[in-house]
């Protein structure tokens, strides 16, 4: 019954057999192995974008944070979600890997980035040389509180950033449980919503620690290249990364494993619902934030249940819990057998 | 006969099987769990320093530049050899995050840093309110030209660094190699000889891309962390750097597998001389720089040997040669034989 | 009738006349001629502190941005007002100079930081390694709307900072017109009530360019004249800085200079409201905010007037006007025969 | 007998003059203001630019880091002299308003940067991924030594950039001593050499703090801009910036007292000569490096002379002299006197 986080599961025996079977003689460094070139061509062609540019990094802080260099100048601004990962958890990574920029929060309803508040946030930013300058926007799908953007909503927030010239990142530390509960295909989630740069997330659906950035728009690939040595994220060995990969986007498994963590969500929502217990958040893809009486949380771990705490009104105890590739339905039925 | 670069070669077994044996249930993330704890013990204990902290992260550059940044402020200089992978290879990671220090060079013989060359450039350094004032000297072990400094001659850069007041860097990309071919402790190779921080290297020795960053001094170890997360290489599933450290460090790997690789370049060095091939630097570790006759290039590569092109004088072509954990005698043996 | 702003003012004469006898002979550069020195204790005389280090620069930018630099590292959050000019009308310089720190806006009533907010977003922010730490509290008196910050709010700010062990730092820009307006000492605005660096302004109170900062604990003075000269604000020929600054706190002149400004504010907000102009917010210094009928504005700009348009609610037009040394009485008078 | 730096000596009184006749009235803030306006088309017109784009800072320091930051990307290289004034003597400066990129040093006879070392140096540098990339040249006209480049030097130097396709900026710190020793036009040996920006230096020259950013190609004045104001470079009273630069602009003041100081130090040459005093560079403009023997540094400054040590053979002291537009000659003969 470990729910803290995607992050505390084990990789499926998929990951491991693809690793043993990369491990095989002598290859270029750098990401010039063969593995990494069909990777690649792999996400390329999940994606119906021929001319992306795709490179991996084994975390999504430094994802999103080199994405975002790339994008926006150190005068500029990020435009993003109150409780966007790059505001909030990320340490001040973004305004490291931009030499400075400002992260200007735009509000929304449950997590999501509403496209009136985005565009009220960007209009109402001085465009003065005393002021920060727009630089670029950041969307989060799937969101930190759990729901989703559908391909609309996408398009809807890119549209707002296209109407004053900026460019457009999306976090997908969770993309693949975005694709998995919209069913909309990555394509329209992504570049033909107008998302010109996407941290696809592969660590919290069962790698060990690999994210992919796609560049929908290849013009700036190569500062990223650059960005991306200068910041130590330049594996030598990329065969690794790119065999754990190539494994997740092999027999749909990066969507299997990512509607399975999502369908283990479903049934603890379910669960939760029947007993009586409120949740924060529509659970619309892995994650749950489920409020319940003072106490609970105490049982819960005693009989071994590991979660975190979140601000509750005063009487009840908040929660989240986050399910993964690896939860089982026993451990769910376990689970709320102790409510 | 894959000479490019020890970053060429698979990994040997035992790590594949770590991974495979640290792949059960569920475990906390951000390097909280017990193979991590487990990793920082065994590195305590084989560098003799039970107060030391230890760090992992996935790339050599990120490891010497996250150690720089924590050791030389932005307006300092750090003092390195002119050839040094930090001022050479890295993209100017360093400088990224040293946010804007400069690298300052010092000359040496064999790739070598000089104790009386690192004495004159500091001194020659300005302490105005108009320099970059003295912040740092990294010293490399193995150098870059494959040469190894004992841990005398450790010591004796050391103590002009304290002269002047200066923390001492160790690049220690291929430490384990020069372990090997000093028979020297670890412990005497830095903290005795009084290197402070660490850039403790796996992956050159046959890890996927691990290598741990060792703070002798603990003073500087939250900020680190800081850095670390920051710079967006904290993985938040640290078992698995963690388990291919570990089996690295059990059962004498760590050494042996230097040692094989020490072992073969030997090999390749007395063949080479046996057949009147020149080389540009002393042997005495894992890598060779032999200068041969025009052409001898092209035949070698003809033959399926691999390796890096060096300038060399006229009529000549010069090459680098780096062996490995995986280097056969045989392949050392066919290698040998195209001369 | 010129109300833009109280840089848009001639300096007074003392000034010129201080500029032309400091004009003689040569001198030693970069802050040691005998001026810089004079008005080093000339600034720790007034504010009673004799441990003080005070250096000058030439922009109220360069003097916030440089303290913040020297106060929060990297990593920190710098908790500012929402409206402060260091969070809106710098082009991000604090987030340059502290090399990529996160501006967190803390709210509160008629441009003053509430300490309850204060310390209600202190507490707030994480502290975990996934989160920016908590690094300066930076307050501004005068505020950006006009109101002034009393010795005792100030102490009540500090006292949230100190309870969280952070430093803090006062935005002085209009400085010397929250003394005229509170009657408050200058050590009673700033160190007795627990502030660490104060930005003193001379330009909005009749410099050409010359602001103060005083480190009222000298601990990281040096780290600041490194980073001053690093940020090219370290003029060569101190003594016309310094003779302009002595001018300004000879004869008190910088009291009588601000307590005019605040006066004839004080005149235009007495003026205003006889003829039923309301104020957005209380007028205790040298700006006012009036918010008066659609096709005002036209008008006084016809008549003469210059001033900044602000939002105003519909049917109404709103504006900002700053008085200075140099606004005179017939001036105001002309201004309000407008109405 | 003050020969310190030409930056000791007081300001003209054309310099006081015209700050006094700025001093009517009020203007518009930041820059637009009439007397920057006039000075923008005064220098334009000057160096035979229509479209050149000017902006003035306080400081050569920040004129040139600031030129750098716009020229060169983070992870560049900026090719500059061993003894370049932005490699030796601005505490990194230019690494701080790039944001980390590397200044490779150039040697060159006389304190000149070597159309060949510059052409070796440039192709030498590493272009692959791993290396800082070629990003700027700078050149210093007069150089650190007091040398001079003419016109086609310069514009051998250009080439050497063009064909590499860098950019070019020029430290004319003592940029109009420089046109008075070459006698060629400003054009001549800016933009027509090639040079993409120039700093053009007032300070020096006679102004209290001022010097001008030349940008011959418009492209990236905006970023230009606002790099300024975040670098806390932006002054609110422009007006007397401009109307110092404005003084020393007409009536051929600009050269006039360039002439003088570089006619006092070849007076001072020829009569260190006759001394039989070596000198260390030629004498060019309006620097002078001496090399008189040991003990008479000490009798000097028991005369009242003022000036700075420099290295010398041994039983020797060396020396540097600098002239400006206030050094007379019977200063000068008084001096010589000495020997």
């Amino acid at each position: 019954m470990w729910f803290t986080s995607d992050n505390a599961a084990p990789v499926p025996p998929a990951v491991l057999a693809a690793l043993a079977r990369a491990n095989e003689g002598f290859t270029p460094g750098y990401g010039a192995d063969a593995l990494t070139l069909q990777v690649q061509d792999r996400l390329r062609h999940l994606f119906e974008a021929p001319e992306a540019v795709v490179h991996l990094v084994t975390t999504g802080t430094a994802a999103n944070a080199l994405a975002l260099g790339t994008l926006c100048p150190p005068w500029g601004a990020v435009f993003c979600q109150t409780e966007a990962h790059v505001a909030v958890d990320e340490c001040g990574a973004p305004e490291f890997f931009t030499h400075g920029a400002k992260l200007v929060l735009v509000d929304g309803p449950q997590g999501r980035m509403s496209p009136e508040a985005l565009r009220a946030t960007i209009a109402a930013s001085g465009q003065s040389l005393h002021n920060v300058q727009r630089g670029a926007v950041s969307i989060t799908n799937v969101t930190e509180a759990g729901t989703v953007h559908s391909a609309a909503e996408t398009a809807l927030l890119c549209a707002v950033a296209r109407d004053f010239g900026l460019p457009v990142h999306l976090d997908g530390a969770r993309f693949c449980n975005a694709v998995a509960a919209t069913g909309a295909t990555p394509a329209a989630l992504t570049w033909r919503a107008g998302v010109d740069v996407l941290s696809f997330g592969g660590t919290k659906n069962g790698l060990m620690g690999v994210e992919a950035v796609i560049f929908f728009d290849p013009a700036k690939a190569r500062e990223f290249e650059l960005r991306r040595k200068r910041g130590g994220h330049l594996l030598s060995k990329g065969r690794y990364l790119a065999a754990q990969m190539l494994a997740m986007l092999e027999d749909h498994r990066w969507l299997d494993w990512a509607a399975h963590a999502n369908g283990m969500a479903a049934r603890l929502a379910h669960g939760l619902a029947a007993k009586g217990i409120a949740l924060r958040h529509p659970v619309e893809a892995n994650i749950l934030f489920p409020i319940w009486p003072e106490g609970q949380s105490a049982r819960l771990r005693a009989a071994g249940a590991a979660f975190y705490d979140m601000p509750a009104p005063a009487g009840h105890e908040g929660a989240r819990l986050v399910t993964s590739w690896a939860t089982t339905e026993s451990e769910v039925a376990a689970f709320l057998k102790l409510f």
